[in-house]
Protein backbone atom coordinates (compact mmCIF):
# COMPACT_ATOMS: atom_id res chain seq x y z
CA UNK A 1 0.00 0.00 0.00
CA UNK A 2 2.79 2.39 1.03
CA UNK A 3 4.64 3.62 -1.70
CA UNK A 4 7.32 6.42 -2.68
CA UNK A 5 6.17 9.21 -4.92
CA UNK A 6 7.90 9.83 -8.13
CA UNK A 7 7.68 13.14 -9.54
CA UNK A 8 7.90 14.24 -12.90
CA UNK A 9 9.49 17.87 -13.40
CA UNK A 10 10.30 18.97 -16.73
CA UNK A 11 12.99 16.11 -18.22
CA UNK A 12 13.63 14.71 -14.82
CA UNK A 13 11.90 12.58 -12.28
CA UNK A 14 12.60 13.75 -8.77
CA UNK A 15 12.40 11.07 -5.79
CA UNK A 16 12.12 11.97 -2.04
CA UNK A 17 13.04 8.91 0.31
CA UNK A 18 11.71 10.23 4.02
CA UNK A 19 11.22 6.68 5.15
CA UNK A 20 13.10 3.96 5.72
CA UNK A 21 12.95 0.99 2.63
CA UNK A 22 12.16 -2.53 3.50
CA UNK A 23 12.48 -5.23 0.84
CA UNK A 24 8.56 -5.02 -0.37
CA UNK A 25 8.74 -1.25 -0.82
CA UNK A 26 12.48 -0.88 -2.28
CA UNK A 27 11.22 -3.05 -5.00
CA UNK A 28 7.91 -1.44 -6.03
CA UNK A 29 10.37 1.93 -6.07
CA UNK A 30 12.84 0.09 -8.04
CA UNK A 31 9.90 -1.08 -10.27
CA UNK A 32 7.95 2.44 -10.49
CA UNK A 33 10.79 4.45 -11.27
CA UNK A 34 12.20 2.15 -14.38
CA UNK A 35 8.32 2.37 -15.57
CA UNK A 36 8.13 6.37 -15.06
CA UNK A 37 11.59 6.27 -17.15
CA UNK A 38 9.85 4.57 -20.32
CA UNK A 39 6.44 6.15 -19.99
CA UNK A 40 8.05 9.52 -19.77
CA UNK A 41 11.06 9.14 -21.60
CA UNK A 42 13.08 11.26 -18.94
CA UNK A 43 17.31 11.32 -19.20
CA UNK A 44 17.48 11.87 -15.58
CA UNK A 45 16.87 10.72 -11.96
CA UNK A 46 17.15 12.67 -8.99
CA UNK A 47 16.93 10.74 -5.56
CA UNK A 48 16.95 13.06 -2.63
CA UNK A 49 18.31 12.00 0.23
CA UNK A 50 18.52 14.72 2.68
CA UNK A 51 15.85 13.48 5.13
CA UNK A 52 18.10 10.08 5.92
CA UNK A 53 20.61 10.72 8.57
CA UNK A 54 21.51 6.87 8.49
CA UNK A 55 22.18 4.93 4.72
CA UNK A 56 22.75 1.25 5.35
CA UNK A 57 24.20 -1.48 2.97
CA UNK A 58 21.07 -1.89 1.87
CA UNK A 59 20.12 1.26 0.70
CA UNK A 60 23.14 1.66 -0.59
CA UNK A 61 22.37 -1.70 -2.82
CA UNK A 62 19.07 -0.57 -3.90
CA UNK A 63 20.38 3.35 -5.11
CA UNK A 64 22.93 1.38 -6.97
CA UNK A 65 20.57 -0.59 -8.45
CA UNK A 66 18.48 2.58 -9.40
CA UNK A 67 21.76 3.92 -11.39
CA UNK A 68 22.06 0.98 -13.37
CA UNK A 69 18.72 0.54 -14.26
CA UNK A 70 18.01 3.95 -15.14
CA UNK A 71 21.60 3.60 -16.74
CA UNK A 72 20.73 0.80 -19.27
CA UNK A 73 17.16 2.68 -19.69
CA UNK A 74 19.44 5.30 -20.77
CA UNK A 75 19.04 7.63 -17.84
CA UNK A 76 21.19 8.96 -15.41
CA UNK A 77 20.72 8.45 -11.25
CA UNK A 78 22.13 11.77 -9.77
CA UNK A 79 22.12 11.14 -5.47
CA UNK A 80 21.09 14.67 -4.09
CA UNK A 81 21.11 16.34 0.03
CA UNK A 82 23.70 13.66 1.09
CA UNK A 83 24.10 14.54 5.05
CA UNK A 84 28.02 14.55 5.49
CA UNK A 85 27.98 12.09 8.12
CA UNK A 86 25.85 9.82 5.36
CA UNK A 87 28.85 10.16 3.16
CA UNK A 88 31.29 8.93 6.14
CA UNK A 89 29.16 5.78 6.89
CA UNK A 90 29.01 4.59 2.88
CA UNK A 91 32.63 4.90 2.64
CA UNK A 92 33.44 3.00 5.90
CA UNK A 93 30.77 0.21 4.74
CA UNK A 94 32.67 -0.05 1.59
CA UNK A 95 29.75 1.53 -0.67
CA UNK A 96 31.63 4.29 -2.99
CA UNK A 97 28.50 4.85 -4.92
CA UNK A 98 30.58 3.95 -7.99
CA UNK A 99 28.10 4.66 -11.21
CA UNK A 100 26.12 7.10 -9.46
CA UNK A 101 26.50 10.85 -9.37
CA UNK A 102 26.34 13.31 -6.61
CA UNK A 103 25.55 16.79 -6.12
CA UNK A 104 24.77 19.19 -2.72
CA UNK A 105 21.28 19.87 -3.07
CA UNK A 106 18.35 19.35 -6.10
CA UNK A 107 19.08 22.38 -7.83
CA UNK A 108 22.56 21.54 -8.10
CA UNK A 109 21.84 17.76 -9.41
CA UNK A 110 19.83 19.39 -12.04
CA UNK A 111 22.37 21.86 -13.06
CA UNK A 112 24.80 18.61 -13.54
CA UNK A 113 22.23 16.25 -15.47
CA UNK A 114 21.21 19.65 -17.79
CA UNK A 115 24.82 19.67 -18.40
CA UNK A 116 25.36 16.09 -18.85
CA UNK A 117 22.38 16.24 -21.43
CA UNK A 118 23.37 16.46 -25.73
CA UNK A 119 23.10 19.91 -27.02
CA UNK A 120 19.47 19.96 -27.75
CA UNK A 121 19.15 16.66 -29.78
CA UNK A 122 15.61 17.60 -31.06
CA UNK A 123 17.27 20.40 -32.79
CA UNK A 124 20.06 18.12 -34.72
CA UNK A 125 16.89 16.33 -35.70
CA UNK A 126 15.32 19.37 -37.58
CA UNK A 127 18.48 20.04 -39.32
CA UNK A 128 18.74 16.54 -40.51
CA UNK A 129 15.20 16.93 -41.62
CA UNK A 130 16.28 19.86 -43.50
CA UNK B 1 14.48 13.33 14.99
CA UNK B 2 12.07 13.20 11.89
CA UNK B 3 11.80 15.90 9.62
CA UNK B 4 10.06 16.48 6.06
CA UNK B 5 12.92 17.78 3.68
CA UNK B 6 12.25 20.81 1.86
CA UNK B 7 13.63 21.10 -1.44
CA UNK B 8 14.26 24.40 -2.97
CA UNK B 9 13.69 24.55 -6.62
CA UNK B 10 14.49 27.38 -8.18
CA UNK B 11 12.12 30.54 -7.34
CA UNK B 12 9.49 27.55 -5.72
CA UNK B 13 10.01 25.25 -2.54
CA UNK B 14 8.63 21.45 -2.86
CA UNK B 15 7.42 19.45 0.09
CA UNK B 16 6.21 15.96 -0.85
CA UNK B 17 4.43 14.60 2.71
CA UNK B 18 4.45 10.61 2.46
CA UNK B 19 3.93 9.91 6.35
CA UNK B 20 1.12 10.83 8.07
CA UNK B 21 1.45 14.23 10.13
CA UNK B 22 1.65 13.92 14.16
CA UNK B 23 1.68 16.87 16.37
CA UNK B 24 5.21 16.99 16.41
CA UNK B 25 5.99 16.37 12.93
CA UNK B 26 3.64 19.10 11.80
CA UNK B 27 4.61 22.01 13.48
CA UNK B 28 8.14 21.26 12.96
CA UNK B 29 7.43 21.08 9.26
CA UNK B 30 5.55 24.82 9.39
CA UNK B 31 8.44 26.21 11.46
CA UNK B 32 11.37 25.36 8.88
CA UNK B 33 8.63 25.56 5.91
CA UNK B 34 8.29 29.17 7.22
CA UNK B 35 11.79 29.72 7.52
CA UNK B 36 12.78 28.42 4.30
CA UNK B 37 10.47 30.99 3.11
CA UNK B 38 12.30 33.68 4.87
CA UNK B 39 15.73 32.49 3.95
CA UNK B 40 15.15 31.80 0.51
CA UNK B 41 12.49 34.80 -0.81
CA UNK B 42 10.77 32.08 -2.34
CA UNK B 43 7.44 33.08 -3.41
CA UNK B 44 5.70 29.76 -3.79
CA UNK B 45 5.16 26.75 -1.97
CA UNK B 46 4.16 23.17 -3.34
CA UNK B 47 2.70 20.71 -1.43
CA UNK B 48 2.86 17.31 -3.05
CA UNK B 49 0.24 14.87 -1.28
CA UNK B 50 0.11 12.02 -4.23
CA UNK B 51 1.69 9.69 -1.71
CA UNK B 52 -1.67 10.77 0.72
CA UNK B 53 -5.04 7.94 0.15
CA UNK B 54 -6.47 9.44 3.19
CA UNK B 55 -6.58 13.21 4.48
CA UNK B 56 -7.97 13.81 8.29
CA UNK B 57 -9.05 16.78 9.42
CA UNK B 58 -5.89 17.69 11.32
CA UNK B 59 -3.77 17.15 8.16
CA UNK B 60 -6.39 19.68 6.70
CA UNK B 61 -5.89 21.69 9.45
CA UNK B 62 -2.21 21.94 8.91
CA UNK B 63 -2.40 22.89 5.20
CA UNK B 64 -4.85 25.68 5.82
CA UNK B 65 -1.90 27.00 8.80
CA UNK B 66 0.51 26.68 5.76
CA UNK B 67 -1.00 28.79 3.38
CA UNK B 68 -2.00 31.00 5.98
CA UNK B 69 1.58 31.41 7.21
CA UNK B 70 3.07 31.49 3.32
CA UNK B 71 0.76 34.42 2.55
CA UNK B 72 1.61 36.34 5.11
CA UNK B 73 5.45 35.89 4.17
CA UNK B 74 3.80 36.96 0.35
CA UNK B 75 4.40 33.38 -0.94
CA UNK B 76 1.47 31.05 -2.37
CA UNK B 77 0.77 27.47 -1.81
CA UNK B 78 -0.26 25.24 -4.35
CA UNK B 79 -1.10 21.80 -3.36
CA UNK B 80 -0.70 19.13 -5.96
CA UNK B 81 -0.97 15.49 -6.51
CA UNK B 82 -4.38 14.99 -4.55
CA UNK B 83 -5.70 11.61 -5.14
CA UNK B 84 -9.68 11.71 -6.08
CA UNK B 85 -10.55 9.33 -3.02
CA UNK B 86 -8.83 12.51 -0.93
CA UNK B 87 -10.83 15.36 -2.90
CA UNK B 88 -14.04 13.55 -2.21
CA UNK B 89 -12.98 13.18 1.90
CA UNK B 90 -12.07 16.82 2.13
CA UNK B 91 -15.31 17.66 1.28
CA UNK B 92 -17.52 15.26 3.08
CA UNK B 93 -14.92 16.49 6.37
CA UNK B 94 -16.16 20.34 5.25
CA UNK B 95 -12.46 20.95 4.27
CA UNK B 96 -12.73 22.83 1.14
CA UNK B 97 -9.15 23.88 1.55
CA UNK B 98 -10.40 27.75 0.77
CA UNK B 99 -7.00 29.76 0.32
CA UNK B 100 -5.31 26.93 -1.16
CA UNK B 101 -4.71 26.64 -5.16
CA UNK B 102 -4.64 23.11 -6.29
CA UNK B 103 -3.33 21.82 -9.19
CA UNK B 104 -2.84 17.79 -11.05
CA UNK B 105 1.01 17.24 -10.38
CA UNK B 106 3.96 19.35 -9.56
CA UNK B 107 4.73 20.59 -13.17
CA UNK B 108 1.22 21.97 -13.43
CA UNK B 109 1.35 23.40 -10.07
CA UNK B 110 4.51 25.21 -11.13
CA UNK B 111 2.91 26.43 -14.36
CA UNK B 112 -0.01 27.78 -11.79
CA UNK B 113 2.77 29.64 -9.56
CA UNK B 114 4.46 30.95 -12.88
CA UNK B 115 1.46 32.15 -13.89
CA UNK B 116 0.66 34.05 -10.70
CA UNK B 117 4.33 35.94 -10.34
CA UNK B 118 3.98 39.66 -11.60
CA UNK B 119 5.69 39.92 -14.37
CA UNK B 120 9.38 40.16 -13.94
CA UNK B 121 9.38 41.98 -10.85
CA UNK B 122 13.39 43.33 -11.25
CA UNK B 123 12.92 44.34 -14.82
CA UNK B 124 10.26 47.23 -13.42
CA UNK B 125 12.49 48.09 -10.47
CA UNK B 126 15.68 48.81 -12.71
CA UNK B 127 12.91 50.91 -14.59
CA UNK B 128 12.50 53.16 -11.59
CA UNK B 129 15.97 53.47 -11.59
CA UNK B 130 15.86 54.60 -14.96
Amino acid sequence: MEKIPILKMGKFLLVTIQVDLYDRLALTLEEDLIQMVFKTGSKGVLIDISALSIVDSFMGKIIGNIAGMSSIMDAETVVVGMQPAVAITLIELGLPLSGVHTALNVEKGMALLESRMPPSLDDANDDDVD
